[in-house]
Protein backbone atom coordinates (compact mmCIF):
# COMPACT_ATOMS: atom_id res chain seq x y z
CA UNK A 1 0.00 0.00 0.00
CA UNK A 2 1.28 3.33 -0.85
CA UNK A 3 2.94 5.62 1.77
CA UNK A 4 0.38 8.20 2.78
CA UNK A 5 0.86 12.24 2.12
CA UNK A 6 -1.19 14.87 2.13
CA UNK A 7 -1.48 17.00 -0.99
CA UNK A 8 0.09 20.19 -1.10
CA UNK A 9 -1.57 22.56 0.69
CA UNK A 10 -1.78 25.52 -1.60
CA UNK A 11 -3.56 22.77 -3.84
CA UNK A 12 -5.53 21.71 -0.88
CA UNK A 13 -6.59 25.57 -0.34
CA UNK A 14 -7.41 26.14 -4.05
CA UNK A 15 -9.42 22.35 -3.86
CA UNK A 16 -11.36 23.65 -0.76
CA UNK A 17 -12.20 26.82 -2.44
CA UNK A 18 -13.41 25.39 -5.91
CA UNK A 19 -15.53 22.46 -3.79
CA UNK A 20 -16.91 25.54 -1.17
CA UNK A 21 -17.70 27.04 -4.46
CA UNK A 22 -19.52 24.36 -6.07
CA UNK A 23 -21.62 24.49 -2.37
CA UNK A 24 -23.16 27.71 -3.38
CA UNK A 25 -26.63 26.53 -3.64
CA UNK A 26 -25.52 24.70 -0.25
CA UNK A 27 -24.54 27.61 1.54
CA UNK A 28 -27.53 29.65 0.86
CA UNK A 29 -29.48 26.92 2.53
CA UNK A 30 -27.29 27.20 5.30
CA UNK A 31 -25.49 23.63 5.55
CA UNK A 32 -22.04 24.87 4.43
CA UNK A 33 -20.98 25.12 8.25
CA UNK A 34 -21.59 21.31 8.39
CA UNK A 35 -19.84 20.30 5.30
CA UNK A 36 -17.18 18.23 5.17
CA UNK A 37 -13.31 19.39 4.89
CA UNK A 38 -10.97 18.09 2.18
CA UNK A 39 -7.60 16.46 2.67
CA UNK A 40 -5.77 13.83 0.53
CA UNK A 41 -4.36 11.22 2.64
CA UNK A 42 -2.99 8.05 0.99
CA UNK A 43 -3.89 4.34 2.67
CA UNK A 44 -2.36 3.78 5.80
CA UNK A 45 -1.56 0.12 7.53
CA UNK A 46 0.23 1.18 10.14
CA UNK A 47 -0.43 3.51 12.94
CA UNK A 48 1.53 4.12 15.86
CA UNK A 49 0.36 6.01 18.78
CA UNK A 50 2.35 9.38 19.73
CA UNK A 51 0.55 9.81 23.45
CA UNK A 52 2.16 8.98 26.47
CA UNK A 53 -0.35 8.27 29.37
CA UNK A 54 -1.08 11.15 31.27
CA UNK A 55 -0.87 10.52 35.10
CA UNK A 56 -0.11 12.60 37.75
CA UNK A 57 3.45 11.42 37.92
CA UNK A 58 3.94 12.73 34.19
CA UNK A 59 6.68 15.87 34.22
CA UNK A 60 5.20 18.88 34.33
CA UNK A 61 6.10 22.67 33.66
CA UNK A 62 7.27 23.95 36.83
CA UNK A 63 5.23 25.92 38.89
CA UNK A 64 2.02 23.97 37.33
CA UNK A 65 0.01 21.10 39.06
CA UNK A 66 -0.08 17.75 37.81
CA UNK A 67 -3.32 16.12 36.42
CA UNK A 68 -5.93 14.65 39.79
CA UNK A 69 -8.05 11.66 38.09
CA UNK A 70 -10.84 11.96 41.30
CA UNK A 71 -12.51 8.70 40.87
CA UNK A 72 -16.66 9.65 41.77
CA UNK A 73 -18.39 6.28 41.02
CA UNK A 74 -17.39 2.83 41.26
CA UNK A 75 -18.64 -0.24 39.80
CA UNK A 76 -18.62 -2.18 42.95
CA UNK A 77 -20.67 1.23 44.99
CA UNK A 78 -22.58 2.08 42.30
CA UNK A 79 -22.57 0.18 38.81
CA UNK A 80 -20.62 2.31 37.05
CA UNK A 81 -17.02 3.84 37.36
CA UNK A 82 -16.24 6.88 36.48
CA UNK A 83 -13.95 10.01 37.05
CA UNK A 84 -13.69 13.91 38.13
CA UNK A 85 -10.57 14.79 36.02
CA UNK A 86 -8.66 17.96 36.58
CA UNK A 87 -5.62 19.40 34.61
CA UNK A 88 -3.82 22.55 33.43
CA UNK A 89 -4.33 22.35 29.97
CA UNK A 90 -0.35 21.93 28.90
CA UNK A 91 0.30 18.42 30.85
CA UNK A 92 1.17 15.33 29.41
CA UNK A 93 1.18 14.70 25.36
CA UNK A 94 -0.37 18.56 24.21
CA UNK A 95 -1.31 20.97 21.81
CA UNK A 96 -0.35 24.41 22.07
CA UNK A 97 -2.78 26.28 20.24
CA UNK A 98 -1.74 29.78 18.89
CA UNK A 99 -3.69 31.21 21.36
CA UNK A 100 -1.41 30.44 24.24
CA UNK A 101 0.90 32.82 23.14
CA UNK A 102 -1.45 35.35 20.88
CA UNK A 103 -4.34 36.86 22.54
CA UNK A 104 -6.07 37.25 18.90
CA UNK A 105 -4.73 33.39 18.04
CA UNK A 106 -7.52 30.94 17.38
CA UNK A 107 -7.93 28.75 20.56
CA UNK A 108 -7.54 24.69 19.83
CA UNK A 109 -11.30 24.07 19.02
CA UNK A 110 -11.30 26.89 16.74
CA UNK A 111 -8.52 25.15 14.27
CA UNK A 112 -9.94 23.79 10.64
CA UNK A 113 -10.18 20.57 11.09
CA UNK A 114 -8.08 19.83 8.03
CA UNK A 115 -4.88 21.40 10.09
CA UNK A 116 -5.29 17.86 12.21
CA UNK A 117 -3.90 16.07 9.52
CA UNK A 118 -1.09 16.80 8.28
CA UNK A 119 2.48 15.36 6.25
CA UNK A 120 4.59 14.55 9.17
CA UNK A 121 8.68 15.56 9.22
CA UNK A 122 10.57 13.61 11.95
CA UNK A 123 14.24 15.53 11.88
CA UNK A 124 17.12 13.57 14.17
CA UNK A 125 19.01 15.12 17.12
CA UNK A 126 19.07 12.54 18.98
CA UNK A 127 22.96 11.51 18.86
CA UNK A 128 23.42 15.31 19.04
CA UNK A 129 21.50 15.88 21.73
CA UNK A 130 23.08 12.42 23.92
CA UNK A 131 25.72 14.49 24.22
CA UNK A 132 24.11 17.87 24.70
CA UNK A 133 21.28 18.42 26.59
CA UNK A 134 21.17 21.89 25.21
CA UNK A 135 21.41 20.86 21.92
CA UNK A 136 18.82 22.64 19.62
CA UNK A 137 17.02 21.99 15.95
CA UNK A 138 18.76 23.80 13.43
CA UNK A 139 18.28 25.75 10.18
CA UNK A 140 21.03 22.96 8.93
CA UNK A 141 19.13 19.90 10.70
CA UNK A 142 16.01 20.91 8.25
CA UNK A 143 18.09 21.48 4.87
CA UNK A 144 19.84 17.70 5.55
CA UNK A 145 16.37 16.15 6.09
CA UNK A 146 14.80 18.04 2.89
CA UNK A 147 18.52 16.69 0.95
CA UNK A 148 17.74 13.61 1.76
CA UNK A 149 14.07 13.44 1.82
CA UNK A 150 13.39 15.95 -0.43
CA UNK A 151 11.78 19.80 0.38
CA UNK A 152 9.37 19.40 2.84
CA UNK A 153 6.24 19.59 1.58
CA UNK A 154 3.64 22.01 2.21
CA UNK A 155 1.28 21.97 5.18
CA UNK A 156 3.79 19.67 6.75
CA UNK A 157 4.26 19.17 10.39
CA UNK A 158 7.31 19.16 11.17
CA UNK A 159 9.20 17.45 14.79
CA UNK A 160 11.83 16.80 16.58
CA UNK A 161 13.15 13.38 17.74
CA UNK A 162 15.75 14.31 20.38
CA UNK A 163 15.51 11.08 21.77
CA UNK A 164 14.49 13.01 25.10
CA UNK A 165 11.65 10.67 25.45
CA UNK A 166 13.23 8.11 27.28
CA UNK A 167 13.68 10.47 30.48
CA UNK A 168 9.86 10.72 30.93
CA UNK A 169 9.42 8.47 33.33
CA UNK A 170 11.44 10.54 35.99
CA UNK A 171 10.53 13.95 36.16
CA UNK A 172 13.87 15.08 37.67
CA UNK A 173 15.80 13.55 34.60
CA UNK A 174 13.49 14.97 32.26
CA UNK A 175 13.31 18.50 33.44
CA UNK A 176 17.18 18.11 33.79
CA UNK A 177 17.04 21.86 36.29
CA UNK A 178 20.66 22.99 37.43
CA UNK A 179 21.07 24.73 40.25
CA UNK A 180 20.09 27.95 39.16
CA UNK A 181 16.83 26.64 38.15
CA UNK A 182 17.14 26.58 34.28
CA UNK A 183 16.23 23.33 32.87
CA UNK A 184 18.17 21.66 30.25
CA UNK A 185 16.57 20.14 27.02
CA UNK A 186 16.64 20.01 23.32
CA UNK A 187 14.53 22.53 21.61
CA UNK A 188 13.54 24.20 17.97
CA UNK A 189 16.24 27.05 17.72
CA UNK A 190 14.47 30.25 17.08
CA UNK A 191 16.16 30.71 13.79
CA UNK A 192 14.84 27.41 12.70
CA UNK A 193 11.23 28.09 13.72
CA UNK A 194 11.51 31.46 11.54
CA UNK A 195 12.65 29.58 8.32
CA UNK A 196 9.67 26.85 8.59
CA UNK A 197 7.64 29.87 8.71
CA UNK A 198 9.33 32.29 6.45
CA UNK A 199 10.55 29.95 4.34
CA UNK A 200 8.35 27.02 4.13
CA UNK A 201 4.28 26.31 4.46
CA UNK A 202 4.22 24.35 7.70
CA UNK A 203 1.03 23.18 9.84
CA UNK A 204 2.84 23.22 13.15
CA UNK A 205 5.96 21.65 15.14
CA UNK A 206 6.48 19.21 17.61
CA UNK A 207 9.00 18.12 20.08
CA UNK A 208 9.43 14.98 22.46
CA UNK A 209 10.45 17.43 25.55
CA UNK A 210 8.44 19.74 27.81
CA UNK A 211 8.58 22.66 25.33
CA UNK A 212 8.99 23.93 21.31
CA UNK A 213 12.10 26.01 22.72
CA UNK A 214 14.98 24.18 24.29
CA UNK A 215 14.93 24.16 28.13
CA UNK A 216 17.42 26.98 28.35
CA UNK A 217 15.01 29.55 26.92
CA UNK A 218 14.65 32.48 28.68
CA UNK A 219 12.68 34.78 25.68
CA UNK A 220 10.48 31.64 24.07
CA UNK A 221 11.41 32.99 20.94
CA UNK A 222 10.36 29.84 19.12
CA UNK A 223 7.28 29.90 21.13
CA UNK A 224 7.18 33.58 20.38
CA UNK A 225 7.95 32.59 16.79
CA UNK A 226 5.64 29.67 15.78
CA UNK A 227 2.13 30.33 17.86
CA UNK A 228 1.49 33.92 16.35
CA UNK A 229 2.04 32.78 12.84
CA UNK A 230 -1.24 30.72 13.35
CA UNK A 231 0.53 27.27 13.45
CA UNK A 232 0.21 24.85 16.65
CA UNK A 233 3.17 23.32 18.69
CA UNK A 234 2.73 19.73 19.96
CA UNK A 235 4.90 19.11 23.20
CA UNK A 236 5.78 15.87 25.21
CA UNK A 237 5.14 13.59 22.04
CA UNK A 238 6.08 10.06 22.09
CA UNK A 239 7.72 7.38 19.99
CA UNK A 240 9.00 9.91 17.25
CA UNK A 241 11.90 7.45 17.13
CA UNK A 242 10.08 4.67 15.49
CA UNK A 243 8.32 6.49 12.62
CA UNK A 244 10.03 6.41 8.61
CA UNK A 245 11.31 10.22 8.48
CA UNK A 246 9.46 11.13 5.62
CA UNK A 247 6.12 9.74 4.48
CA UNK A 248 3.73 9.50 7.24
CA UNK A 249 0.64 11.33 8.26
CA UNK A 250 0.21 12.63 11.47
CA UNK A 251 -3.44 12.48 13.04
CA UNK A 252 -4.22 14.92 15.96
CA UNK A 253 -7.07 14.26 18.55
CA UNK A 254 -7.03 17.80 19.81
CA UNK A 255 -9.16 19.02 22.60
CA UNK A 256 -12.39 20.29 21.56
CA UNK A 257 -13.26 22.01 25.41
CA UNK A 258 -14.32 25.80 24.46
CA UNK A 259 -11.24 28.79 24.94
CA UNK A 260 -8.74 25.80 24.91
CA UNK A 261 -5.06 27.34 25.28
CA UNK A 262 -4.25 24.19 24.31
CA UNK A 263 -4.61 20.90 25.89
CA UNK A 264 -4.06 16.85 26.14
CA UNK A 265 -4.32 15.20 22.64
CA UNK A 266 -4.27 12.19 21.20
CA UNK A 267 -2.19 12.13 18.32
CA UNK A 268 -1.43 9.42 16.03
CA UNK A 269 0.97 8.81 13.00
CA UNK A 270 -0.08 6.59 10.05
CA UNK A 271 1.78 5.58 7.20
CA UNK A 272 2.79 2.76 4.36
CA UNK B 1 -9.97 7.98 -4.46
CA UNK B 2 -11.80 4.92 -3.02
CA UNK B 3 -13.67 5.01 -0.15
CA UNK B 4 -12.05 4.14 3.11
CA UNK B 5 -12.33 0.73 4.51
CA UNK B 6 -10.64 -1.78 7.14
CA UNK B 7 -9.94 -5.19 6.49
CA UNK B 8 -11.53 -7.76 8.30
CA UNK B 9 -11.08 -8.15 12.26
CA UNK B 10 -10.12 -11.51 11.91
CA UNK B 11 -7.67 -11.04 8.59
CA UNK B 12 -6.41 -8.12 11.15
CA UNK B 13 -5.77 -10.69 14.38
CA UNK B 14 -4.08 -12.89 11.81
CA UNK B 15 -1.85 -10.47 10.25
CA UNK B 16 -0.80 -8.90 14.25
CA UNK B 17 -0.07 -12.66 15.03
CA UNK B 18 2.12 -13.19 11.77
CA UNK B 19 3.98 -9.71 12.58
CA UNK B 20 4.26 -10.47 15.79
CA UNK B 21 5.66 -13.86 14.62
CA UNK B 22 8.09 -11.67 12.75
CA UNK B 23 9.00 -9.47 15.24
CA UNK B 24 10.22 -12.49 17.64
CA UNK B 25 13.52 -11.61 17.38
CA UNK B 26 12.78 -7.95 18.21
CA UNK B 27 10.80 -9.36 21.58
CA UNK B 28 13.70 -10.68 22.47
CA UNK B 29 15.55 -7.13 22.48
CA UNK B 30 12.12 -5.92 24.14
CA UNK B 31 10.72 -3.28 21.67
CA UNK B 32 7.27 -5.31 20.75
CA UNK B 33 5.96 -2.96 22.77
CA UNK B 34 6.65 0.00 20.76
CA UNK B 35 6.01 -1.98 17.43
CA UNK B 36 3.38 0.01 15.19
CA UNK B 37 0.07 -1.57 15.32
CA UNK B 38 -1.58 -3.05 12.15
CA UNK B 39 -4.82 -1.34 10.39
CA UNK B 40 -6.09 -0.91 6.58
CA UNK B 41 -7.22 2.28 5.53
CA UNK B 42 -7.76 3.31 2.42
CA UNK B 43 -6.73 7.02 1.20
CA UNK B 44 -9.19 9.81 1.33
CA UNK B 45 -10.11 13.04 1.00
CA UNK B 46 -13.50 13.88 2.74
CA UNK B 47 -12.71 14.73 6.55
CA UNK B 48 -15.32 15.50 8.94
CA UNK B 49 -15.50 16.50 12.73
CA UNK B 50 -18.13 14.16 14.83
CA UNK B 51 -17.36 16.45 18.34
CA UNK B 52 -19.22 19.28 19.70
CA UNK B 53 -17.72 21.48 21.32
CA UNK B 54 -16.92 21.05 24.90
CA UNK B 55 -18.45 24.38 27.08
CA UNK B 56 -20.04 24.49 30.57
CA UNK B 57 -23.21 24.85 28.36
CA UNK B 58 -23.14 20.90 26.91
CA UNK B 59 -25.74 18.95 28.27
CA UNK B 60 -25.28 16.88 31.35
CA UNK B 61 -26.08 13.57 32.42
CA UNK B 62 -28.73 14.70 35.50
CA UNK B 63 -26.16 14.45 38.78
CA UNK B 64 -22.92 15.58 37.25
CA UNK B 65 -21.44 18.89 37.17
CA UNK B 66 -20.57 20.28 33.50
CA UNK B 67 -16.71 21.32 32.63
CA UNK B 68 -14.92 24.13 34.48
CA UNK B 69 -12.18 25.85 32.33
CA UNK B 70 -10.17 28.49 35.02
CA UNK B 71 -7.87 30.57 33.26
CA UNK B 72 -4.75 30.58 35.51
CA UNK B 73 -2.84 33.12 33.14
CA UNK B 74 -3.55 35.16 29.88
CA UNK B 75 -1.21 36.82 27.93
CA UNK B 76 -2.14 40.18 29.08
CA UNK B 77 -1.05 39.50 32.31
CA UNK B 78 1.25 36.84 32.02
CA UNK B 79 2.87 36.59 28.57
CA UNK B 80 0.98 33.22 27.78
CA UNK B 81 -2.55 32.20 28.23
CA UNK B 82 -3.78 28.73 29.59
CA UNK B 83 -6.60 27.40 31.69
CA UNK B 84 -7.20 24.74 34.31
CA UNK B 85 -10.20 22.32 32.76
CA UNK B 86 -12.05 20.17 35.35
CA UNK B 87 -14.53 17.44 33.70
CA UNK B 88 -16.64 14.50 34.92
CA UNK B 89 -15.12 12.09 32.37
CA UNK B 90 -18.63 11.22 30.55
CA UNK B 91 -18.95 14.97 29.40
CA UNK B 92 -19.87 16.05 25.47
CA UNK B 93 -18.65 14.06 22.86
CA UNK B 94 -16.96 10.81 24.69
CA UNK B 95 -16.31 7.56 25.39
CA UNK B 96 -17.48 4.97 27.30
CA UNK B 97 -14.62 2.46 28.30
CA UNK B 98 -15.61 -1.01 28.42
CA UNK B 99 -14.59 -0.31 32.50
CA UNK B 100 -17.52 1.93 33.15
CA UNK B 101 -19.47 -1.17 33.30
CA UNK B 102 -16.44 -3.57 34.46
CA UNK B 103 -14.87 -3.73 36.69
CA UNK B 104 -12.33 -6.35 35.38
CA UNK B 105 -12.75 -4.01 31.35
CA UNK B 106 -10.09 -2.38 29.68
CA UNK B 107 -10.12 1.75 30.54
CA UNK B 108 -9.49 3.78 27.85
CA UNK B 109 -6.05 4.49 27.81
CA UNK B 110 -5.43 0.54 27.96
CA UNK B 111 -7.36 0.20 24.17
CA UNK B 112 -5.22 -0.94 21.74
CA UNK B 113 -4.35 1.99 19.18
CA UNK B 114 -5.72 0.13 16.39
CA UNK B 115 -9.21 -0.39 17.81
CA UNK B 116 -9.29 3.34 17.39
CA UNK B 117 -10.12 2.95 13.53
CA UNK B 118 -12.68 1.13 12.27
CA UNK B 119 -14.94 0.85 9.66
CA UNK B 120 -18.13 3.03 10.63
CA UNK B 121 -21.85 2.07 9.70
CA UNK B 122 -24.33 4.57 10.15
CA UNK B 123 -27.72 3.47 11.14
CA UNK B 124 -30.56 6.16 10.51
CA UNK B 125 -33.30 6.29 12.94
CA UNK B 126 -34.11 10.07 12.42
CA UNK B 127 -37.39 9.27 10.73
CA UNK B 128 -39.02 7.31 13.31
CA UNK B 129 -37.50 9.24 16.08
CA UNK B 130 -38.70 12.76 14.92
CA UNK B 131 -42.27 11.04 15.98
CA UNK B 132 -41.47 9.03 18.83
CA UNK B 133 -38.26 9.92 20.91
CA UNK B 134 -38.20 6.76 22.65
CA UNK B 135 -37.36 5.29 19.57
CA UNK B 136 -34.70 1.99 19.64
CA UNK B 137 -32.41 1.21 17.00
CA UNK B 138 -33.83 -2.49 16.38
CA UNK B 139 -31.95 -5.82 15.35
CA UNK B 140 -34.50 -4.52 12.02
CA UNK B 141 -32.78 -1.62 11.37
CA UNK B 142 -29.37 -3.08 11.33
CA UNK B 143 -30.75 -5.97 8.76
CA UNK B 144 -32.34 -3.22 6.73
CA UNK B 145 -29.23 -1.41 6.56
CA UNK B 146 -27.56 -4.91 5.77
CA UNK B 147 -29.90 -5.70 3.24
CA UNK B 148 -28.62 -1.88 1.43
CA UNK B 149 -24.98 -1.76 2.13
CA UNK B 150 -24.04 -5.53 2.55
CA UNK B 151 -23.03 -7.18 6.08
CA UNK B 152 -21.78 -5.13 9.21
CA UNK B 153 -17.77 -5.68 8.03
CA UNK B 154 -15.82 -7.33 10.89
CA UNK B 155 -14.60 -4.52 13.46
CA UNK B 156 -17.33 -2.34 12.67
CA UNK B 157 -17.96 1.13 14.31
CA UNK B 158 -22.10 1.22 14.57
CA UNK B 159 -23.67 4.34 15.13
CA UNK B 160 -26.95 5.51 15.29
CA UNK B 161 -27.76 8.66 13.59
CA UNK B 162 -31.54 9.41 15.27
CA UNK B 163 -31.03 13.12 14.16
CA UNK B 164 -31.36 14.29 18.39
CA UNK B 165 -27.92 16.33 17.80
CA UNK B 166 -30.33 19.11 16.97
CA UNK B 167 -31.10 19.17 20.22
CA UNK B 168 -27.80 19.65 21.63
CA UNK B 169 -27.34 23.66 22.18
CA UNK B 170 -30.64 23.48 24.16
CA UNK B 171 -29.93 21.15 27.72
CA UNK B 172 -33.60 21.05 28.42
CA UNK B 173 -34.93 19.90 25.14
CA UNK B 174 -31.54 17.31 24.85
CA UNK B 175 -32.36 15.25 28.42
CA UNK B 176 -36.11 15.97 27.93
CA UNK B 177 -37.37 14.99 31.18
CA UNK B 178 -40.55 14.38 32.04
CA UNK B 179 -42.46 15.19 35.11
CA UNK B 180 -41.44 11.79 36.79
CA UNK B 181 -37.80 12.59 36.06
CA UNK B 182 -37.74 10.84 33.08
CA UNK B 183 -35.81 11.43 30.40
CA UNK B 184 -36.97 10.61 26.81
CA UNK B 185 -34.70 10.44 23.92
CA UNK B 186 -33.54 7.74 21.33
CA UNK B 187 -31.04 4.48 22.06
CA UNK B 188 -29.74 1.20 20.83
CA UNK B 189 -32.44 -1.26 21.71
CA UNK B 190 -30.40 -4.00 23.90
CA UNK B 191 -31.73 -6.60 21.49
CA UNK B 192 -29.24 -4.93 18.97
CA UNK B 193 -26.76 -4.36 21.01
CA UNK B 194 -27.11 -8.19 21.68
CA UNK B 195 -27.39 -9.10 18.28
CA UNK B 196 -24.26 -6.90 17.44
CA UNK B 197 -22.15 -8.69 20.46
CA UNK B 198 -23.36 -12.33 19.55
CA UNK B 199 -23.82 -12.08 15.63
CA UNK B 200 -21.44 -9.55 14.20
CA UNK B 201 -18.25 -8.32 15.36
CA UNK B 202 -17.75 -5.38 16.39
CA UNK B 203 -15.43 -2.40 18.11
CA UNK B 204 -18.05 -0.21 19.84
CA UNK B 205 -21.13 1.34 19.24
CA UNK B 206 -22.36 5.50 19.03
CA UNK B 207 -24.99 7.53 19.71
CA UNK B 208 -26.21 11.23 18.96
CA UNK B 209 -27.57 11.33 22.30
CA UNK B 210 -26.83 11.36 26.17
CA UNK B 211 -26.58 7.73 26.32
CA UNK B 212 -25.72 4.72 24.42
CA UNK B 213 -29.18 3.22 26.13
CA UNK B 214 -32.62 4.96 25.32
CA UNK B 215 -33.51 8.10 27.74
CA UNK B 216 -36.21 5.65 29.56
CA UNK B 217 -33.90 2.83 30.26
CA UNK B 218 -34.00 1.99 33.67
CA UNK B 219 -32.12 -1.01 33.57
CA UNK B 220 -28.91 0.13 31.32
CA UNK B 221 -28.94 -3.38 29.62
CA UNK B 222 -27.52 -2.03 26.36
CA UNK B 223 -24.56 -0.71 27.60
CA UNK B 224 -24.40 -3.74 30.12
CA UNK B 225 -24.61 -5.89 27.18
CA UNK B 226 -21.71 -3.81 25.14
CA UNK B 227 -19.46 -2.81 27.70
CA UNK B 228 -18.39 -6.23 29.15
CA UNK B 229 -18.47 -7.51 26.05
CA UNK B 230 -14.84 -5.59 25.95
CA UNK B 231 -16.23 -2.88 23.40
CA UNK B 232 -16.29 0.83 23.62
CA UNK B 233 -19.40 3.25 23.04
CA UNK B 234 -19.18 7.07 22.13
CA UNK B 235 -22.15 9.31 23.31
CA UNK B 236 -23.20 12.68 22.10
CA UNK B 237 -21.23 12.40 18.27
CA UNK B 238 -21.87 15.04 16.24
CA UNK B 239 -22.64 15.16 12.71
CA UNK B 240 -23.21 11.85 12.01
CA UNK B 241 -26.14 12.59 9.51
CA UNK B 242 -23.51 13.87 7.08
CA UNK B 243 -21.55 11.42 6.47
CA UNK B 244 -22.03 8.07 4.14
CA UNK B 245 -23.81 5.73 5.99
CA UNK B 246 -21.39 2.93 4.47
CA UNK B 247 -17.99 3.31 3.46
CA UNK B 248 -16.51 6.05 5.93
CA UNK B 249 -13.59 5.04 9.09
CA UNK B 250 -14.11 6.46 12.18
CA UNK B 251 -10.77 7.86 13.69
CA UNK B 252 -10.83 8.05 17.79
CA UNK B 253 -8.79 10.20 19.70
CA UNK B 254 -9.42 9.01 22.44
CA UNK B 255 -8.55 9.66 25.92
CA UNK B 256 -5.19 8.98 27.63
CA UNK B 257 -5.09 9.71 31.24
CA UNK B 258 -4.52 6.77 33.70
CA UNK B 259 -7.48 5.05 34.68
CA UNK B 260 -10.30 6.60 32.52
CA UNK B 261 -13.35 4.96 32.63
CA UNK B 262 -13.88 7.04 29.66
CA UNK B 263 -13.56 10.78 28.58
CA UNK B 264 -13.91 13.40 26.19
CA UNK B 265 -12.83 12.15 22.36
CA UNK B 266 -11.90 13.80 19.25
CA UNK B 267 -13.35 11.77 16.57
CA UNK B 268 -13.45 11.94 13.17
CA UNK B 269 -15.02 10.09 10.30
CA UNK B 270 -12.75 9.78 6.89
CA UNK B 271 -13.67 8.86 3.41
CA UNK B 272 -13.67 8.84 -0.13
Amino acid sequence: MCAPTVMDAVAARMTRRGFLGLLGAAALAGTVARAEKRVAVKGFTKVQDLTHPLSPNFPMWPGFDPIRITPLVTVEQNGFYGNRVDFWEHSGTHMDAPAHFDADGPTAEQLPVERLFAPLAVIHIAERAAKDPDAQLTPDDILAWERRYDRLPAGAFVAMYSGWEQHASNAVRYRNMDASGTMHFPGFHPDAAAMLIEEREITGIGVDTLSLDFGASTDFKTHLTVLPAGKYGLENLAHLGELPPAGATIIVGAPKHQGASGGPVRAFAVWD
